[in-house]
Protein backbone atom coordinates (compact mmCIF):
# COMPACT_ATOMS: atom_id res chain seq x y z
CA UNK A 1 0.00 0.00 0.00
CA UNK A 2 2.25 3.10 -1.29
CA UNK A 3 -0.41 5.72 -0.80
CA UNK A 4 2.57 8.35 0.30
CA UNK A 5 4.68 7.26 3.18
CA UNK A 6 4.11 6.77 6.89
CA UNK A 7 3.31 10.60 7.40
CA UNK A 8 0.50 10.74 5.24
CA UNK A 9 -1.21 7.14 6.35
CA UNK A 10 -0.66 8.17 9.88
CA UNK A 11 -2.63 11.68 9.02
CA UNK A 12 -5.27 9.48 7.11
CA UNK A 13 -6.14 7.14 10.33
CA UNK A 14 -6.15 10.01 12.92
CA UNK A 15 -8.57 11.50 10.60
CA UNK A 16 -10.53 8.77 9.99
CA UNK A 17 -11.28 8.10 13.74
CA UNK A 18 -13.41 11.70 13.87
CA UNK A 19 -16.78 11.24 13.87
CA UNK A 20 -18.58 11.34 10.38
CA UNK A 21 -15.20 10.57 8.45
CA UNK A 22 -14.35 6.53 7.46
CA UNK A 23 -10.90 5.18 6.31
CA UNK A 24 -12.27 6.44 2.93
CA UNK A 25 -13.34 10.29 3.30
CA UNK A 26 -10.24 10.50 6.02
CA UNK A 27 -8.29 9.36 2.62
CA UNK A 28 -10.01 12.43 0.39
CA UNK A 29 -9.73 14.79 3.21
CA UNK A 30 -5.92 14.33 3.25
CA UNK A 31 -5.87 14.87 -0.19
CA UNK A 32 -7.86 17.82 -0.01
CA UNK A 33 -5.61 18.84 2.73
CA UNK A 34 -2.35 18.16 0.53
CA UNK A 35 -3.56 19.59 -2.50
CA UNK A 36 -4.34 23.40 -0.95
CA UNK A 37 -1.13 22.89 1.68
CA UNK A 38 -1.32 26.79 1.79
CA UNK A 39 -4.74 27.65 2.48
CA UNK A 40 -6.05 25.00 4.67
CA UNK A 41 -3.41 22.32 5.80
CA UNK A 42 -0.91 24.81 6.92
CA UNK A 43 -3.87 27.44 8.50
CA UNK A 44 -5.18 23.81 10.21
CA UNK A 45 -2.07 22.53 11.46
CA UNK A 46 -1.43 26.16 13.20
CA UNK A 47 -5.40 26.25 14.41
CA UNK A 48 -4.67 22.57 16.15
CA UNK A 49 -1.46 23.77 17.99
CA UNK A 50 -3.58 26.94 19.03
CA UNK A 51 -6.47 24.89 20.22
CA UNK A 52 -4.14 22.20 21.73
CA UNK A 53 -2.46 25.08 24.01
CA UNK A 54 -6.04 26.76 24.87
CA UNK A 55 -8.73 24.69 24.79
CA UNK A 56 -10.24 23.78 28.77
CA UNK A 57 -13.38 22.62 30.15
CA UNK A 58 -14.99 25.25 32.34
CA UNK A 59 -14.85 24.03 36.09
CA UNK A 60 -18.26 25.54 37.17
CA UNK A 61 -20.56 23.84 34.39
CA UNK A 62 -18.44 21.53 31.98
CA UNK A 63 -18.84 23.57 28.88
CA UNK A 64 -15.26 23.82 26.32
CA UNK A 65 -13.49 27.32 26.49
CA UNK A 66 -10.51 28.87 26.72
CA UNK A 67 -11.14 30.24 29.38
CA UNK A 68 -12.33 28.77 33.00
CA UNK A 69 -14.75 29.77 33.60
CA UNK A 70 -16.45 29.75 30.50
CA UNK A 71 -17.58 32.74 28.87
CA UNK A 72 -20.85 32.41 29.52
CA UNK A 73 -20.49 31.50 33.24
CA UNK A 74 -18.51 34.70 33.66
CA UNK A 75 -21.25 36.49 32.06
CA UNK A 76 -23.42 38.66 34.55
CA UNK A 77 -25.78 39.25 32.74
CA UNK A 78 -26.31 35.38 32.39
CA UNK A 79 -27.53 35.17 36.09
CA UNK A 80 -30.51 37.21 35.54
CA UNK A 81 -32.85 35.11 34.32
CA UNK A 82 -32.29 32.43 36.96
CA UNK A 83 -32.74 29.49 34.56
CA UNK A 84 -29.86 26.92 34.47
CA UNK A 85 -30.37 24.28 31.69
CA UNK A 86 -29.10 20.60 32.23
CA UNK A 87 -27.71 19.95 28.95
CA UNK A 88 -26.08 15.87 28.59
CA UNK A 89 -23.16 17.35 26.43
CA UNK A 90 -21.14 20.33 25.67
CA UNK A 91 -22.82 20.12 21.78
CA UNK A 92 -26.44 20.25 23.45
CA UNK A 93 -25.51 23.32 25.18
CA UNK A 94 -24.11 24.04 21.64
CA UNK A 95 -27.13 23.91 19.59
CA UNK A 96 -28.89 25.93 22.44
CA UNK A 97 -26.57 28.58 22.11
CA UNK A 98 -26.90 28.41 18.46
CA UNK A 99 -31.27 28.82 18.66
CA UNK A 100 -30.49 31.74 20.78
CA UNK A 101 -32.45 30.80 23.80
CA UNK A 102 -31.70 34.21 25.64
CA UNK A 103 -29.63 34.82 29.33
CA UNK A 104 -29.21 31.47 30.65
CA UNK A 105 -26.78 29.24 31.88
CA UNK A 106 -25.94 25.85 31.77
CA UNK A 107 -24.65 22.54 33.00
CA UNK A 108 -23.02 19.86 31.58
CA UNK A 109 -23.85 16.36 32.63
CA UNK A 110 -21.24 14.88 30.86
CA UNK A 111 -23.64 11.60 29.44
CA UNK A 112 -27.03 9.59 30.53
CA UNK A 113 -27.54 7.25 33.18
CA UNK A 114 -26.99 4.04 31.85
CA UNK A 115 -26.77 1.04 33.66
CA UNK A 116 -25.67 -1.20 30.95
CA UNK A 117 -22.81 1.18 29.95
CA UNK A 118 -21.97 1.04 33.62
CA UNK A 119 -22.63 4.66 33.91
CA UNK A 120 -23.89 5.54 37.16
CA UNK A 121 -24.36 8.80 38.80
CA UNK A 122 -20.77 9.23 40.32
CA UNK A 123 -19.73 9.49 36.65
CA UNK A 124 -22.29 11.99 36.10
CA UNK A 125 -21.82 15.91 36.65
CA UNK A 126 -24.85 15.18 39.59
CA UNK A 127 -22.81 16.43 42.22
CA UNK A 128 -22.05 19.70 40.78
CA UNK A 129 -25.38 20.53 39.73
CA UNK A 130 -26.74 19.94 42.92
CA UNK A 131 -24.18 22.44 44.60
CA UNK A 132 -24.68 25.06 42.18
CA UNK A 133 -28.70 24.72 42.03
CA UNK A 134 -29.63 27.00 44.98
CA UNK A 135 -28.61 30.13 42.99
CA UNK A 136 -31.06 29.67 40.52
CA UNK A 137 -34.70 30.11 40.09
CA UNK A 138 -35.53 27.60 37.81
CA UNK A 139 -33.79 24.48 36.29
CA UNK A 140 -34.54 23.48 32.99
CA UNK A 141 -33.70 19.65 32.38
CA UNK A 142 -32.65 20.17 28.86
CA UNK A 143 -31.90 16.39 28.36
CA UNK A 144 -32.45 14.53 24.96
CA UNK A 145 -36.42 12.62 24.62
CA UNK A 146 -34.20 9.27 24.98
CA UNK A 147 -34.75 6.04 27.64
CA UNK A 148 -32.28 7.18 29.22
CA UNK A 149 -32.33 11.13 29.15
CA UNK A 150 -35.68 10.67 30.40
CA UNK A 151 -34.52 7.58 33.44
CA UNK A 152 -31.64 10.79 34.04
CA UNK A 153 -34.33 13.26 34.53
CA UNK A 154 -36.42 11.52 36.77
CA UNK A 155 -33.22 11.04 38.82
CA UNK A 156 -31.89 14.61 38.83
CA UNK A 157 -35.79 15.80 39.97
CA UNK A 158 -36.06 13.19 42.99
CA UNK A 159 -31.93 14.34 43.78
CA UNK A 160 -33.01 17.98 43.73
CA UNK A 161 -36.07 17.56 46.02
CA UNK A 162 -39.46 18.74 45.54
CA UNK A 163 -40.09 22.35 46.23
CA UNK A 164 -36.56 23.83 46.62
CA UNK A 165 -36.52 25.21 42.66
CA UNK A 166 -38.68 25.14 40.06
CA UNK A 167 -37.94 22.56 38.30
CA UNK A 168 -38.81 21.94 34.18
CA UNK A 169 -38.27 20.23 30.86
CA UNK A 170 -38.35 21.04 26.95
CA UNK A 171 -41.46 20.51 25.75
CA UNK A 172 -42.25 17.76 23.19
CA UNK A 173 -43.69 18.75 20.12
CA UNK A 174 -43.87 18.71 16.25
CA UNK A 175 -40.57 20.40 15.47
CA UNK A 176 -40.80 23.39 13.06
CA UNK A 177 -41.07 22.63 9.63
CA UNK A 178 -41.57 19.26 10.60
CA UNK A 179 -44.35 17.04 9.05
CA UNK A 180 -46.84 15.02 10.80
CA UNK A 181 -46.38 11.78 8.60
CA UNK A 182 -42.84 11.70 9.38
CA UNK A 183 -43.27 11.80 13.09
CA UNK A 184 -43.46 9.07 15.52
CA UNK A 185 -46.81 8.22 17.64
CA UNK A 186 -45.55 9.37 20.86
CA UNK A 187 -44.38 12.64 19.76
CA UNK A 188 -48.09 13.25 17.77
CA UNK A 189 -49.78 12.43 20.99
CA UNK A 190 -47.37 14.97 23.25
CA UNK A 191 -48.45 17.62 20.66
CA UNK A 192 -52.03 17.07 20.60
CA UNK A 193 -52.10 16.94 24.73
CA UNK A 194 -49.88 19.98 24.82
CA UNK A 195 -52.12 21.94 21.93
CA UNK A 196 -52.22 25.49 22.20
CA UNK A 197 -55.10 27.96 20.88
CA UNK A 198 -54.60 29.99 18.14
CA UNK B 1 -22.63 32.27 19.53
CA UNK B 2 -20.68 31.21 22.80
CA UNK B 3 -19.36 27.92 21.74
CA UNK B 4 -15.93 28.40 22.87
CA UNK B 5 -13.88 31.20 21.62
CA UNK B 6 -11.59 31.96 18.68
CA UNK B 7 -9.54 29.21 18.85
CA UNK B 8 -12.23 26.54 18.81
CA UNK B 9 -14.48 28.57 16.11
CA UNK B 10 -11.44 28.87 13.57
CA UNK B 11 -10.89 25.10 13.90
CA UNK B 12 -14.33 24.25 13.35
CA UNK B 13 -14.05 26.46 9.98
CA UNK B 14 -11.30 24.91 8.82
CA UNK B 15 -12.38 21.44 9.25
CA UNK B 16 -15.82 22.08 7.95
CA UNK B 17 -13.83 22.96 4.31
CA UNK B 18 -12.69 19.44 4.20
CA UNK B 19 -14.57 17.02 2.06
CA UNK B 20 -17.15 14.74 3.75
CA UNK B 21 -17.42 17.69 6.79
CA UNK B 22 -20.00 20.71 6.95
CA UNK B 23 -20.27 22.87 9.62
CA UNK B 24 -22.53 20.71 11.94
CA UNK B 25 -20.18 17.25 11.32
CA UNK B 26 -16.84 19.16 11.57
CA UNK B 27 -18.54 20.60 15.05
CA UNK B 28 -19.29 17.27 16.14
CA UNK B 29 -15.85 16.18 15.16
CA UNK B 30 -13.81 19.41 16.94
CA UNK B 31 -16.25 18.04 20.32
CA UNK B 32 -14.51 14.87 19.43
CA UNK B 33 -11.02 15.79 19.47
CA UNK B 34 -11.65 18.30 22.93
CA UNK B 35 -13.03 14.99 24.46
CA UNK B 36 -10.26 12.56 23.46
CA UNK B 37 -7.49 15.41 23.79
CA UNK B 38 -4.66 13.40 24.79
CA UNK B 39 -5.49 10.62 22.26
CA UNK B 40 -6.54 12.67 19.13
CA UNK B 41 -6.61 15.94 19.36
CA UNK B 42 -2.23 16.07 19.94
CA UNK B 43 -1.35 12.91 17.79
CA UNK B 44 -3.41 14.86 15.14
CA UNK B 45 -1.93 18.27 15.59
CA UNK B 46 1.58 16.61 15.45
CA UNK B 47 0.47 14.81 12.25
CA UNK B 48 0.07 17.61 10.62
CA UNK B 49 2.55 19.52 11.74
CA UNK B 50 5.02 16.10 10.39
CA UNK B 51 3.01 15.89 7.28
CA UNK B 52 3.53 19.60 6.40
CA UNK B 53 6.95 19.29 6.75
CA UNK B 54 7.45 15.97 4.89
CA UNK B 55 5.00 16.14 1.76
CA UNK B 56 5.71 16.86 -1.37
CA UNK B 57 4.76 16.37 -4.89
CA UNK B 58 6.92 13.92 -6.99
CA UNK B 59 8.46 15.55 -9.94
CA UNK B 60 8.04 12.16 -11.85
CA UNK B 61 4.59 11.51 -12.03
CA UNK B 62 2.42 13.73 -9.87
CA UNK B 63 1.73 11.69 -6.80
CA UNK B 64 2.32 13.09 -3.64
CA UNK B 65 4.79 11.28 -0.47
CA UNK B 66 7.16 12.13 1.26
CA UNK B 67 10.22 11.85 -1.08
CA UNK B 68 10.64 12.60 -4.45
CA UNK B 69 10.63 10.79 -6.86
CA UNK B 70 7.89 8.95 -5.01
CA UNK B 71 8.86 5.53 -4.01
CA UNK B 72 7.16 4.08 -6.43
CA UNK B 73 8.88 6.14 -9.71
CA UNK B 74 12.03 5.36 -7.31
CA UNK B 75 11.11 1.31 -7.35
CA UNK B 76 12.82 -0.31 -10.23
CA UNK B 77 11.02 -3.51 -10.35
CA UNK B 78 8.09 -1.38 -10.80
CA UNK B 79 9.34 -0.64 -14.70
CA UNK B 80 9.58 -4.19 -15.53
CA UNK B 81 5.77 -4.71 -16.52
CA UNK B 82 6.57 -1.65 -18.92
CA UNK B 83 2.75 -0.23 -17.93
CA UNK B 84 2.33 3.32 -17.27
CA UNK B 85 -1.62 4.24 -15.94
CA UNK B 86 -2.47 7.34 -16.59
CA UNK B 87 -4.70 8.54 -13.60
CA UNK B 88 -6.67 12.19 -13.54
CA UNK B 89 -5.74 12.45 -10.00
CA UNK B 90 -4.06 11.07 -6.66
CA UNK B 91 -6.81 10.03 -5.39
CA UNK B 92 -7.12 7.55 -8.57
CA UNK B 93 -3.73 5.92 -8.44
CA UNK B 94 -4.55 5.47 -4.75
CA UNK B 95 -7.15 3.56 -5.15
CA UNK B 96 -5.52 1.58 -7.81
CA UNK B 97 -2.65 0.69 -5.67
CA UNK B 98 -4.99 -0.23 -3.22
CA UNK B 99 -6.22 -2.81 -5.93
CA UNK B 100 -3.58 -4.53 -5.91
CA UNK B 101 -2.89 -3.92 -9.31
CA UNK B 102 0.76 -4.99 -9.88
CA UNK B 103 4.19 -3.67 -10.70
CA UNK B 104 2.86 -0.65 -12.87
CA UNK B 105 3.95 3.49 -12.53
CA UNK B 106 2.00 5.85 -12.91
CA UNK B 107 1.11 9.53 -13.97
CA UNK B 108 -0.74 11.81 -12.37
CA UNK B 109 -2.58 14.48 -15.04
CA UNK B 110 -4.15 16.31 -12.46
CA UNK B 111 -7.58 16.95 -14.03
CA UNK B 112 -9.32 16.31 -16.93
CA UNK B 113 -9.63 18.45 -20.35
CA UNK B 114 -12.92 20.77 -19.30
CA UNK B 115 -13.34 24.22 -21.74
CA UNK B 116 -16.21 25.28 -19.55
CA UNK B 117 -14.11 25.06 -16.53
CA UNK B 118 -11.54 26.62 -18.41
CA UNK B 119 -9.09 23.76 -18.11
CA UNK B 120 -7.22 23.59 -21.77
CA UNK B 121 -3.58 20.59 -22.24
CA UNK B 122 -1.49 23.74 -20.69
CA UNK B 123 -2.83 22.95 -17.30
CA UNK B 124 -2.54 18.96 -17.14
CA UNK B 125 0.77 17.30 -17.22
CA UNK B 126 0.47 16.53 -20.80
CA UNK B 127 4.25 17.11 -22.01
CA UNK B 128 5.53 15.46 -18.71
CA UNK B 129 3.64 12.22 -20.50
CA UNK B 130 5.03 12.59 -23.70
CA UNK B 131 8.49 13.06 -22.41
CA UNK B 132 7.78 10.03 -20.04
CA UNK B 133 5.83 7.64 -22.72
CA UNK B 134 8.94 6.10 -24.80
CA UNK B 135 10.24 4.58 -21.52
CA UNK B 136 7.67 2.53 -21.54
CA UNK B 137 5.70 -0.15 -23.33
CA UNK B 138 2.08 0.16 -22.81
CA UNK B 139 0.12 3.10 -22.16
CA UNK B 140 -2.80 2.56 -19.78
CA UNK B 141 -5.34 5.26 -19.90
CA UNK B 142 -6.72 4.76 -16.78
CA UNK B 143 -9.32 7.43 -16.69
CA UNK B 144 -12.49 8.23 -15.13
CA UNK B 145 -15.35 7.13 -17.71
CA UNK B 146 -16.84 10.55 -18.08
CA UNK B 147 -17.52 12.51 -20.98
CA UNK B 148 -14.56 14.76 -20.06
CA UNK B 149 -12.26 11.92 -19.18
CA UNK B 150 -12.98 10.42 -22.12
CA UNK B 151 -12.43 12.99 -24.43
CA UNK B 152 -9.37 13.52 -22.25
CA UNK B 153 -8.45 10.40 -23.19
CA UNK B 154 -8.86 10.78 -26.57
CA UNK B 155 -6.56 14.13 -26.76
CA UNK B 156 -3.97 11.93 -25.41
CA UNK B 157 -4.23 9.02 -28.10
CA UNK B 158 -3.78 11.52 -30.54
CA UNK B 159 -0.99 13.10 -29.12
CA UNK B 160 0.89 10.02 -28.47
CA UNK B 161 0.25 9.06 -32.28
CA UNK B 162 -0.66 5.89 -33.04
CA UNK B 163 2.18 2.56 -33.51
CA UNK B 164 4.66 4.39 -31.12
CA UNK B 165 3.49 2.71 -27.76
CA UNK B 166 0.45 0.53 -27.23
CA UNK B 167 -2.61 2.65 -25.71
CA UNK B 168 -5.54 1.02 -23.77
CA UNK B 169 -7.78 1.69 -21.73
CA UNK B 170 -9.81 -0.18 -18.35
CA UNK B 171 -12.27 -2.35 -19.32
CA UNK B 172 -15.89 -1.02 -19.32
CA UNK B 173 -18.75 -3.68 -17.82
CA UNK B 174 -20.66 -4.56 -14.85
CA UNK B 175 -18.58 -4.24 -11.34
CA UNK B 176 -18.24 -7.33 -9.18
CA UNK B 177 -20.74 -7.09 -6.53
CA UNK B 178 -22.76 -4.74 -8.71
CA UNK B 179 -26.45 -5.34 -9.75
CA UNK B 180 -27.29 -5.29 -13.18
CA UNK B 181 -30.72 -3.66 -12.31
CA UNK B 182 -28.84 -0.58 -10.98
CA UNK B 183 -26.55 -0.43 -13.60
CA UNK B 184 -26.76 2.35 -16.51
CA UNK B 185 -27.89 0.79 -19.89
CA UNK B 186 -24.49 2.13 -21.38
CA UNK B 187 -22.75 0.02 -19.07
CA UNK B 188 -25.29 -2.73 -19.68
CA UNK B 189 -24.32 -2.89 -23.44
CA UNK B 190 -20.07 -2.42 -23.30
CA UNK B 191 -20.23 -5.92 -20.67
CA UNK B 192 -22.39 -7.60 -23.44
CA UNK B 193 -20.20 -6.60 -26.33
CA UNK B 194 -16.92 -7.79 -24.39
CA UNK B 195 -18.45 -10.39 -22.89
CA UNK B 196 -16.26 -13.39 -22.20
CA UNK B 197 -16.31 -17.66 -22.52
CA UNK B 198 -16.96 -19.12 -19.31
Amino acid sequence: MASGGPEIEQLIQLLARLPGLGPRSARRAVLQLIKKKQQLMIPLSAALDRAVEAVRTCEVCGNVDTQSPCAICADPRRSESGMLLVVEDVADLWALERAGVGAVKYHVLGGVLSPLDGVGPDDLAIEGLLARAPEFSEIVLAINATVEGQTTAHYITDRLGHGVTKITRLAHGVPVGGELDYLDEGTLSQALKARTAV
